[in-house]
C-alpha cells in the first residue's frame, strides 16, 4: 500500500547555502552544477550532508532492525525532507513516524503513504487536516490518545466526518510528558474510544522512553508497555487483527528492540521502531548513545562500525580580531546549540590539497544569532577566509535552520540537494 | 532612490500555523478568508503578529528617531520578513540592515533598494552575489570591514568584476566580536582599503555595542566609534562627502542616539541605527531594555508608552497527565527558548467570550522539539483541547521557527500573512 514514488514538489531553490546557478536553480540540476565546498561555490555558511554516510547509517539501521524482526518507521521530524523520507523508505522503513498534522500534510504531500503521528491530535483545525487525508483510501494513518478528553473530542469529530481513526494508546511514566501515567487511566481510555465504535479503532500502544534517562526505568516503562500491549490484546481491546506495539527515540532503540523482541515474530503483532536521528547522527548526544549501544548490545558489537556523522556546517573564518579569537560565519541562525555547540572539525584554505582535522583545542566559546566565537592560540594559522568544517550535536535543531542541504561527496563536491519542509 | 514597492513572490502558503483554505493558500487572500483564531480555524501551534501592536511600534520608534535627527536602517535578520520591510520603509526607516549577503538578495527580490550589510563579507560566493546585485545602479550597499586581509581580499575580488564596494570600518572592544580593537588596527585597514581605490571605497564608520553589557562600557565604545569618524574624516578617508556612522542593536539604541546626536545634525554625518526587535518586541531582554530606556531616555519617558509585544504564539493543550502537569502542542521547533521560555499570557476555550489572562504560576518548566511542560496547581481549570496564547523572549530565534506568521485584530481574527525568507 506504500507508494514510495517521493516526489519533490516544484519550488524556488532560494537562500543561503547555494551556489550560483540559473534563477531559481532547479533540485535536479544541482549535481550537475559543478558545484564544490572546496572551491569556494557556495555561499557559507551552508549545511551539508555526505553521501558515503547517509548510505552507511541507512544499512546499519536496516540491519539491526533486521536482526530482531522489528519494523523501522523514523521520526521523519528530525529531518522533514521528502528526499530524505524517499531515501529511508527505499531503504526498507514501513513508513514514516511525524510529530503533528501538518507534518502529516507535507509528508503526504510528497508521496508518504504510511504514518504514525506520534503525538496526541487535540485541537480541531488539526483534526480536519488528518480528515482531509483520510480521504485517501491509500493513506494508513494512526495517532496518540492518553485522555478520556481527547477520545471523547476525536470521536465526535470523526463520527462528524463520518471517517474512523485509528489510535494508538500512549503509555508513559509519572514525571514524564504525555501517556497514561497507571492502570485506571489505561481502562478509562480505552473506555472512551470503545464509546465510539464508528469513529474510532483502538490498534496499538505506544510508548516513549526517551523521556527517561536510567535504562532500568527505561525497561520498567518498556515492560509495562508490552504487559499492557498483551492484556489489552487478551481483553478484546484491539480493532484490527494485528496489533501495533511502538517504541524508541534515537537515544535507546536497542533496549526498545531487546525488551520487544518477545512479541516481534508474533504474527499478531507489529513493532515498530521511530529512531530518526540515525539518518544523519551527531557528535553529541547520539554519539554518546551509540557508544553504550556498541559496548552492550549484542547485535550491534557484531557490526563493524557504528553510525557516522553525515551532517555537517561549513563556514568561513571572517575576522581574527585578537590573538586567540577568531569570528566564524556560522551561528544560532544555522546550528542547533541546545545540545552543545558545533565543533570544529576541519580547516581548508583556498589552493590546500585537501581539508585537515582542526587541532582540538580550537574550540566554540559561544554563538551569537550570526556569528560563532572560536578560541584558539596566538600562534595558530587560521586567517580570515579560510573554510571550517563542524560537525553538530542534535540534528532536529539543526535541519529546521535550512530549507535545504547540499549532498556532498567525500571530496565535497556536490551531488544534490533536500529539501526540508518545517 | 529606494523604491519602497515591496513585493511578495508568489509562493505556496504550506505548512503549520495555517487554516483551512484552497490549496495552495494565496498572501492576497488570507485576510479574507475569515479565519479565527478563537474560532478554531488555526492549525496550531500557530504565530500571530497583532496589527494593533506592530502600528504602535512603527509609530514609536520613529517619532524617537525623529526627536534625534538620526535615521533608522532596521535590522532585517529578526523577521527577514518582506512585508514587514515594507512596512518598516513605509514608516520612514531609511534602508535596511542584513547579516548576510543571502539576507541581502532575499530583501532585494524584493523590493529592498538600500542596504547596510552589518557584517563582513569574507568568503569568495558570498562577494559573487554582492557583486550580482551591484549590477544595478539603484541599489545602495555598504557592508563592514575591519582587517587588512579582508580588505585585500575585497579590493582583489572587486577590482575583478570592475566594481566599488562601499566600506564601514568597524570599531570593536577586547573581548568582544567582530571590529578593530585599537589605533594601529584602525590604520592598517584604513590603509589597506585605500591600496585598492578603484575598488574599495570608505565611506563610514560602525560599531555594535551589544555585545557588552555595561553602560559605561558602551559610551566608552560609542565615543571611540565618534572620534574615529571625526579622525577619518579630519584625515580625508572617506570616498563620500556624507559620512556613514551607524550604531544599536535593539536593546541600547537610546545610548546610542544620545551618544551620536553630536554629529546628527551635521550635514556631513548620516547617523544610522539599527534595532531590530522594537518592531515585534517582547516581554524577556527587550522588555527590561524598555524599562530601563523609558526610566532613563529623556525622549522616551516624554512618550506615553514604551513598545509593546506583538509577536505571540498560540498552542493547544493536548494532554493533562497529572494534576500539576498539562502538556502544550508548543516547541523547540515554534519558539526561542535561549532567552527565557515562552510565557503564558491567556487561556481560551471554545464558548469562552474571550480570552483570560493566565494565573501567574501557569509557568513553561520545560520544552521538548514539540512540546512544552505547563506547571499547574492540580485544581486548575485546564482542559484537554484548551487553547493558550503565550508571549515570547528573543524575536529573532522565533521568527525563524516560522515561514509564514497571521497578521491578527485584537479579536485574534486573521487580516493577512507575512513570510519569511530564512
Amino acid at each position: 500500500m506504500t507508494d514510495n514514488s517521493i516526489h519533490a514538489i516544484a519550488m524556488p531553490l532560494r537562500g543561503k547555502g547555494l551556489g550560483p546557478a540559473p534563477d531559481p536553480a532547479e533540485d535536479e540540476h544541482v549535481g550537475s552544477y559543478g558545484w564544490s565546498i572546496l572551491g569556494g561555490d557556495i555561499s557559507l555558511p551552508a549545511a551539508v550532508l555526505r553521501d558515503s554516510a547517509l548510505r552507511h547509517n541507512l544499512d546499519w539501521m536496516r540491519g539491526f532492525m533486521d536482526a530482531y524482526g522489528v519494523e523501522l518507521a523514523p521520526h521523519g521530524k528530525t529531518t522533514m525532507s521528502p528526499e530524505l523520507f524517499a531515501m529511508q523508505l527505499e531503504a526498507g522503513a514501513w513508513g514514516i513516524t511525524l510529530a503533528t498534522a501538518p507534518q502529516v500534510r507535507d509528508a503526504y504531500r510528497h508521496g508518504v503513504r504510511r504514518v504514525l503521528m506520534a503525538n496526541q491530535l487535540a485541537d480541531r483545525a488539526n483534526m480536519a487536516i488528518v480528515s482531509g487525508l483520510l480521504a485517501d483510501p491509500d493513506f494508513e494513518f494512526c495517532c496518540l490518545v492518553d485522555s478520556a478528553a481527547n477520545a471523547e473530542a476525536l470521536g465526535a469529530f470523526f463520527a462528524g466526518s463520518g471517517q474512523r481513526l485509528r489510535l494508538l494508546l500512549e503509555i508513559g511514566v509519572a514525571g514524564g510528558r504525555t501517556g497514561v501515567r497507571d492502570e485506571a487511566q489505561v481502562r478509562e481510555v480505552a473506555a472512551a474510544v470503545a464509546r465510539w465504535p464508528q469513529s474510532l479503532a483502538l490498534v496499538g500502544v505506544e510508548t516513549y522512553e526517551g523521556v527517561l534517562k536510567d535504562e532500568a526505568g527505561i525497561r520498567a516503562l518498556l515492560r509495562r508497555t508490552l504487559a499492557t500491549l498483551k492484556s489489552l490484546r487478551a481483553g478484546g481491546a484491539f480493532a484490527e487483527d494485528r496489533a501495533l506495539l511502538s517504541g524508541a527515540g534515537s537515544a535507546w532503540y536497542d533496549v526498545v528492540a531487546e525488551e520487544f523482541a518477545e512479541v516481534a515474530r508474533d504474527a499478531g503483532v507489529r513493532v515498530l521502531l521511530r529512531p530518526g536521528c540515525y539518518l544523519t547522527h551527531d557528535v553529541g548526544a547520539y554519539r554518546e548513545a551509540d557508544a553504550r549501544i556498541h559496548a552492550s548490545n549484542p547485535v550491534a558489537r557484531k557490526m563493524a562500525e557504528g553510525l557516522r556523522p553525515a551532517l555537517q556546517l561549513w563556514a568561513c573564518v571572517q575576522s581574527r580580531p585578537e590573538p586567540g579569537r577568531a569570528i566564524v560565519g556560522l551561528g544560532k541562525r544555522d546550528a542547533a546549540f541546545d545540545a552543545g555547540l558545533p565543533v570544529p572539525a576541519l580547516h581548508y584554505r583556498a589552493g590546500d590539497d585537501a581539508p585537515r582535522a582542526t587541532p582540538a583545542h580550537w574550540q566554540l566559546g559561544a554563538m551569537m544569532d550570526q556569528h560563532a566565537f572560536l578560541q584558539l592560540q596566538a600562534d595558530d594559522d587560521l586567517q580570515v577566509g579560510d573554510l571550517l568544517c563542524f560537525d553538530i550535536s542534535h540534528p532536529c535543531l539543526t535541519f529546521d535552520k535550512w530549507r535545504h542541504l547540499l549532498r556532498v561527496d567525500d571530496a565535497w563536491r556536490v551531488t544534490g540537494v533536500v529539501r526540508t519542509c518545517f
